[in-house]
Order: C-alpha cells, then sequence, then structure tokens
C-alpha cells in the first residue's frame, strides 16, 4: 500500500488486508515512541482532537487522550452524559457546532449504534469510532490483533476463540471483522442465549461448550460479562456463567500449553478469569492496554494524513 | 487606538466603539490562525487560564479552551455545580485560592449576575465572563458583532433584530449594548410577557409582530428559548411561540433577500426556527461558533497584554 | 544529600532531615519559575502524569495539574466517583491499567487510608499521594513546611500549634511528622472528642484550651472542621466549638505580637477562624496556596528523576 486514503474510521468493515496491515505497521514505529524516555513527537502539533464521548468511559478515552498528546496535539474533552441528546439530528447538530471551531478529528463514542456513521456523513472533520452500542469498536479490535501479531508473530492460520457475551458485543464483532479478514479461524463461545443467531455468516465457528473449545486453541479472547445480563434473563446466574465459560488455572489444563488469555477490560474478576489466570503467564490484557495507545496514536495520525475528499 | 489597557472583560457598557472595534480588528487576525494546517501561536506561552464554570456548559468552555490552547497557554478546569458557593464571600474566597496559584486569567460563568464584577474587584488576575446570570455575555455579542461585520461589511445603519425571551437573555442585553454602540439601529421582538418594560432606554426599537418587523431587517437575531418558560407561565405554549416568533421558510418569504439569520446555539429546531432555515442560505450559525473562537482568542490575548494597574 | 533516591512520595514518616530539606530546596527555585512571565520550564517534557481522585476535589487536583504543566509534563485526569471500586483488589488493577499506558507518575487521592501504599507495592510508575483517608497528605504538610520556613526563616525550635479536629486529619498526621522532623515543639490542641488518645506518642504534646495554648506560639494552624462531625456527636454543635477553637481578632489579642495564622483550605469562615483573621495581617492562607504548587512541582520532578529500582 502506497498511502493511507481513508479520512474517518467507523468499522473494519470496509478496510482491505493491506489497509489493516498499514495501521498495525504504523503502530509498532508509534509503540516504540511511547517507550522512550521523551513520549512525544511533533507530528500533529497544531490539530485539534475534540473527545466526545457520550457513554461513560475513562479508560479508553484517556488511552486516546494520552494517544493525542504524544502526537502533540491539542485535545479538547467535550463528554458528557448526552442526556439533551435524544434525537438523531440533535447530536448531528452538535457535532457540526463542535467541528466549527476548526476541529480537525473527533473520537466519538455513543450507546446507539451507527453514531459514529451519521457524524462521519455530515462532517468534513474526521471522526473515529470509539465504540457506538453493540455495533463496532475498531480501535479495540485493531489493539488486540496488533497484541495478538506482536506475541505470536502472525495472525493468519491462528485458531482464536472469542467467549462471552457475543449477542451484545461490539468488541467481539470488530474482532470478528479484521481476525477473519487476517486470516485467522475464529471460534465464538458462550451460552446459547448470547450467540446471536446466523453469526455463521459472519465466517466463525460457533460453540456452546468452553471445555471442547479451549483445547486447540491459539487465543482465548474473554469479553466483559455485564452484569446486568442476568436480570435480563439471558443467564440463570453469574455463578452459573463463571462455572461454565470462566477460565481459571483448572480450565486451562486442556489449553495449549503457549495459550494465550486477552480481555479487553475492565475485567470481572472470578467470573470471566480467575485473579490468577488474569495477572498470570498466559495473560496479555496490559500488554493490550500498552498497545492501545501505539494503535490509537496510528489511527489519528493516519487519518489526520487525509483530506476529506479522499475517502 | 493605540494600545489595549483594560485589565477584565466584564461586559460591553463600559468599552468605546474604539475598544470595540480593536477586539474585531484582534480577531480577524486570529480567525487566520485556526484556518491554518498548524493551528497555534506562541503569544501566551507560559500563561496560565483557569476555566471557572459554575454554570454547566461544553460549548462555551470548550471555545474558550480552544482559543486559549490555539495561543500555547496552559489551562486548567476548575468548574463544578458550585453547590458549595451559597454566598457571594465564598466565590471570592474560592477565586483567591486560585488567583494564589499564579494564575494569569480566570474565565467565569455563573447563574448570579455580578458575580464577574465581584471577581474583578477583589483579584489581580484578569476576569472574562463568559456569561453571568442574565445580566452580561460579552463574548457572545462580540462574535456576533464579528460576524455580522464579516458578512455585511459594516454594522453602522444596519437594521437587526433581536428575536425571543429578551427578558431573561443576557446574549440580548450584550448585543444591544454593542450593537447600538456600533451604530446600528435595533429592534427588540417577542412576546409582551418577555421584554422588559423600559427597554426602549437602551436605544431600541420594541415590536411583538414579528411578520411587521422581519420586513426590513438586514439581520435576524434568533434567541434560544428555554422551555422551562412555559411552566413559570410567561407563555401559553412553545408551540404557541413556535407559531408567533418561529423563523420559517414561510416567514422569510416577508424578508429582505439578503437577511441573515443568527442563533447563539443551541437551536431548539422546530421552536426558534425550522431545522430548514437553520441549515439554510440565510443562516450564519456554525460562521458564529467558528468566530467565537477568534474573538475569544483576541479577548484572551489582549487582556492578558495588560497589567491589573492599568485598568 | 547528593542526589533524590525515593521513587513515591506516601507521607513524610520515612524522610529524614536532609529529604526534607531537600524537597524545601527543590520547592524555593521552582516557586521562581511560577513568578516569572512565562511560568514554564521543559523539566519534564514528554513525561505523562495521571491525576486519580477518587474523592472530590478541584483544588488540590488543580494545583497539581499545574504543577506538571509548568513542567512541561502530560496530564490526564482520570478522576471520578470510585463507586465502582469497592474492593482493594480492583484499584490496583485499575491503576495497573492505568500505569501500563506508559504512565509515570500516578497522583493518587482516595477515602480510605492506605491505598497509595498498595499501588506502590505494585506498580513501577511513581506514585505520589495527594490524600489518603485520615492518614497522610504529605504535599499539604511540606508547604506548609515550606511556607512557615519561608515566613519564619526557620522551623527548628519554632512553637506550633495545631489546632482542631487532629483526630480525622490528615493534614495534621502528616505535618506533625514533618515539622517534629525538623526540630519543631508541636501542640496538638481542640476538644478531648476529637484528639486521638495517645497522640503524645508522635511527640506532640495535648492541648484542651486554646487560649492557654496560643499564648508562646509562632505558627497556629487551624484544621478544616467537617461540619457533619456534629451529627456524629463528636461536637455539642458547630457555635460551641467556633466559641471554644475558633480564632478570631479577639483571641488573638492573647497571641504572640508575630504569631502567623495557617489555614490549609477552605475555611469554613466564622468557624474555625472568622473572616477579619482569614484576611488578616496574621494569615498565610494565600501564600500556602501560592507555595503548594511550587512544592508539587518539586515532588514531581524529585519522583520522576528517579527509577524504581532506586526506591
Amino acid at each position: 500500500m502506497d498511502k493511507w486514503t481513508r479520512h474517518h474510521l467507523l468499522d473494519l468493515q470496509g478496510l482491505s488486508k493491506e489497509e489493516l496491515e498499514t495501521i498495525l505497521e504504523t503502530a509498532k514505529s508509534f509503540k516504540e515512541v511511547s517507550a522512550r524516555e521523551v513520549k512525544k513527537v511533533p507530528a500533529l502539533r497544531g490539530k485539534t482532537i475534540v473527545s466526545l464521548f457520550l457513554e461513560p468511559s475513562t479508560r479508553t478515552r484517556g488511552s486516546f487522550e494520552l494517544a493525542a498528546k504524544r502526537l502533540s496535539a491539542d485535545t479538547i474533552n467535550m463528554s458528557g452524559t448526552g442526556s439533551s441528546l435524544s434525537k438523531g439530528e440533535t447530536i448531528v447538530d452538535m457535532a457540526k457546532n463542535i467541528e466549527a471551531m476548526n476541529v480537525d478529528l473527533i473520537i466519538v463514542r455513543h450507546a446507539d449504534a451507527g453514531v459514529p456513521y451519521m457524524l462521519a456523513n455530515n462532517l468534513k472533520a474526521a471522526v473515529v469510532n470509539a465504540g457506538d452500542g453493540c455495533r463496532s469498536h475498531p480501535t479495540q479490535a485493531l489493539l488486540d490483533m496488533f497484541t495478538i501479531k506482536e506475541k505470536k508473530g502472525r495472525i493468519d492460520g491462528l485458531k482464536i476463540a472469542i467467549v462471552g457475551d457475543i449477542l451484545h458485543s461490539r468488541v467481539a464483532r470488530s474482532n470478528i471483522v479484521g481476525l477473519t479478514r487476517l486470516g485467522a479461524e475464529v471460534t465464538v463461545c458462550g451460552p446459547s442465549t448470547l450467540i446471536p443467531i446466523g453469526i455463521e455468516k459472519m465466517g466463525v465457528k460457533v460453540s456452546y461448550d468452553l471445555n471442547e473449545t479451549i483445547k486447540d486453541k491459539d487465543v482465548v479472547m474473554l469479553l466483559r460479562l455485564q452484569k446486568e445480563r442476568q436480570h435480563e434473563n439471558y443467564l440463570p446466574s453469574i455463578r452459573e456463567y463463571a462455572i461454565q465459560f470462566g477460565v481459571n488455572k483448572n480450565r486451562l489444563r486442556h489449553a495449549k500449553k503457549d495459550v494465550m488469555i486477552m480481555h479487553p477490560g475492565p475485567t470481572n474478576r472470578g467470573v470471566e478469569l480467575s485473579a490468577e489466570v488474569a495477572d498470570g503467564e498466559y495473560s496479555v490484557i496490559l500488554d493490550q492496554v500498552t498497545n492501545g495507545v501505539a494503535v490509537r496514536m496510528a489511527v489519528l495520525y493516519l487519518t489526520l494524513g487525509t483530506k476529506e475528499a479522499e475517502d
């Protein structure tokens, strides 16, 4: 690939294998910046980046803001509860107002699927999706892919399980798209109530039995369980979920010797995985967080290097 | 005018025609900065600017913070709900504490009229009023004046209508002062319950009929209607207000061909104006937002170029 | 002392006289930076500092953030209510996630005593305690010590009273440790219900009579009274407290001519001291605030100059 041409990052759906690899390569060089004594490069000096998180988040917002600051951009946080934003029209209006302050890029998170797309359709500023409803979370998937490639040397041909509440997970959806495009063999595994019917069409296998699934996997990616799912009758109990789909040392005995355990955080220790596993030798959870900053630096850098017309 | 000498910007009342024009001229040169690839000048490097917004605001605070950052100042956000600030004495105490951290300028917004004046009387730091109760909102008026001058080439001699809840509007008050000083002929228009008795003393005409008023106006400035006014018995209903004072395409047929529609935002689409008009050819709403950053850069730059003694 | 070797600042307990003096000396040179036209030095350029305030605070957080910005560090605010942080394990987990973003230093405030120590035990990043429960508030004590030394020329041999709710005060605890180490003679004074039994073991005298105590003191340090103490049955009434332990002009007649009145802020005027005294000639309350930034610059600078292994 010669040159990055996409103005927005909304999902991984439309990205080619080459484009995904360009992001991962760019992130690699930025990871080195965060390891320096002086963690700062002037790449985006004088650019204005706005965080518009209309769903509560501290970590992802912090990761994006650090990424922006290490590239020397100016950042403004305009996050809020979004309570006054009931109608779609209104959030576009709000974003146009922000853009009018000569803002170059808006990082948006919203509880409703589709909001980043609406903004991208209506703005000249670049839009980066930091999570929309149950739909997409492209930078999370990219940091997961970066971490897998860094640790395993490749993604192509790996057997990867994504375990948990697939139905409500934007992390799962974005990872399925990205990982399958780079040649991984993905299996989703969880309670039948939490696996969407027809998910096989996304090119994945389905399993309801983690003991069976874990046997031949190179990577096991656990999803955060929202505790309210129990009250929504998706689950008999959290305890039951932990017994069937939680990963503890015992369950890891069935796994490959070099299995890699991932989790997008924050973890429910004792539910998706035991503390022992979270802090143990197979876990790369903190590497994922470190790589998140590098991947976000790459995304901000690449999208801001384009003009609207190029998309 | 040779040199700016005011240490604070509290309202437009005491400003001469020359001073108003100096701000607008300075803003013009700063507008160009925000249009550059690298939107940053070192003018206020090493200065400390604090946002003290004790009334909720995201947009105005963001506009000021962007202005400060593009001038390379350090900014700290100390905004809060102000619930612990019931007595005037206490907010002065709080501001003195902030000032003691060698802060150069405090941007203050407060639900009570007069708070910025109290701070200015008690502090050596510069004070910029970002809105106090129903009293003043000088940077909003300045950005409106800047936008009118930019689009119409002049303010002197223009016929301008300010439409809506004049009674509770600091935006209206500051605009009346500034626009009349620069020679505009201002008419206020709204329901009789929402026009203060004796407003003519400010040098404006009064109208209760928008169809009549709109005919010869060069500029129509709509004010945001607080929906709670209905429950306070100022209005029979929001719908009734929209019918009588909302601007839609139909009503614009009575207007001049080059009428300019303004609104300080955020708009209630369907109330003060229709979506069609808000996004249409006569609207300069987003220009107002863009110019807000330039005007605020000018205000921060000019006031910080003075010493307390000069005021 | 040749070189600073401590990676964290958790309390003043373990610090030697020489170490305390090194901080105060370093703060002196940084105080000069905040008095310049351009209040900024490049000392910590490219370093990342995170504010993690899990107890509400605007002033102390602002003071730390200003200190970091004047040293050119990048700062991220990840403060929150901490409601989701009920278990100790979880806050370590959260801090490890923050650290994984290649964060150099975490400033932490928490309602539970001991949290900064837990973080320091589990992180490679430097940890600075900005107040933990009733236990320690080392930078407040350091700024108090700095102010005393600046105004009185020395600490050794001074007679200092700390007045108020000693039982619940981290400010009192840290000051007792620091001031006695530098040779001051410290007396704690307050209602018997609010003075912990056995406090004499910390090397202080105890008094229940402020009129008697105030007579020979060089410095009187007042503590903020939490008004909820009344409902917790520690006090008959706030009014009663003000009569017995509040400092007004009348009570100052018993004091030395050059007595110095301190208060960590925010003050309850009319309770711990009268407005007249707070704003009067003996008060150094605003000097304390100014010196807070200088002391925090020194602490950030010194701790960031070390590596984890050195501690």
